[in-house]
């Protein structure tokens, strides 16, 4: 009995860290591909940060299935988002396109990851009600990432576009509705 | 009159947004230096992160000064913090020498990045009783930012050791006094 009772609270412990755990998976994967970037591997890149869009819906989820939202998860949340939706994907369109414009170039990646910030700090204390304000990074990030596969069929001026209007649809107003 | 009462009212918003400003100044000076890295400018990287904790500094003292603190900007603090003081030093000391050890050393760089966000993730939800426990993220960050100079004179395993060790440090439960 005491043995059941201690392994029952295991598994209610180890549920409770699964949101967190799938949390820093996304960290964890966000960084590895700015070390993929880093070494000029730029599919690897967009492949992680795909794979740390696909944990950060899970642990949503995971929270939400196992009731475990907690203060702590929501800012670790955050601060996994801003790296593998903010840095990671900016770094990765710089060196896939933006590089070409020198300093103009960097301003811009630069501008997406400070809109990025704004948009998870003002998510972070506004009260939610069933849907987003501006364009959640995730779908930013995700975004801009997959752009880079248009490289060899778009002018190289049209990145500055596209990463400019991303970083604009963060910090805007407009509304969209949970999915 | 009028005129004098209006000028009053945009200075008072604008001291309201000094700190914040000096928030994205940081966090602006960390994706610059990590831009930098990329390009393997690693003394630009090093000089940009020490700008960037300079800025870090100013915000908090701004803050408290117009006494402007607000949830808004604890939250893009650390937001910023995560960028400056986790992922900038981490790339800056990866590609310094930890790239040497292939996987292994990307390794102890994305644990160093993780723990980091753990830190910030904790030290959001405790309650501040004039000390901070754990290593902050800034301090560790640019310790880690200046052993860089010490590639050179240093076995290259011991940034291994240095990278874990701040890291550790971080998530450890000692008590800093703050000053």
């Amino acid at each position: 009995m005491f043995l059941l009772e201690h392994l029952d609270q295991t598994v209610k412990k180890m549920k409770g860290q699964i949101a967190n755990i799938l949390t820093l998976m996304n960290l964890g994967l966000g960084a590895l591909s700015i070390i993929f970037v880093l070494q000029n591997e730029l599919r690897m890149g967009l492949l992680f940060i795909t794979i740390a869009a696909v944990c950060d819906r899970l642990d949503g989820a995971a929270a939400r299935r196992f009731q475990s939202t907690s203060e702590f998860g929501k800012q670790l949340d955050s601060l996994s988002d801003i790296v593998s939706f903010g840095v990671a994907p900016a770094l990765l369109i710089h060196q896939a396109v933006l590089h070409e414009f020198g300093s103009v170039g960097a301003i811009f990646a630069i501008i997406f990851i400070i809109c990025g910030a704004i948009r998870l700090a003002r998510f972070n204390v506004m009260e939610s009600h069933g849907f987003f304000v501006g364009l959640p990074i995730t779908a930013a990030g995700c975004i801009l990432t997959f752009s880079s596969l248009l490289v060899p069929f778009l002018e190289a001026y049209s990145f500055m576009f596209i990463t400019m209007i991303l970083a604009l649809l963060m910090v805007s107003s407009f509304k969209v509705r949970k999915m």
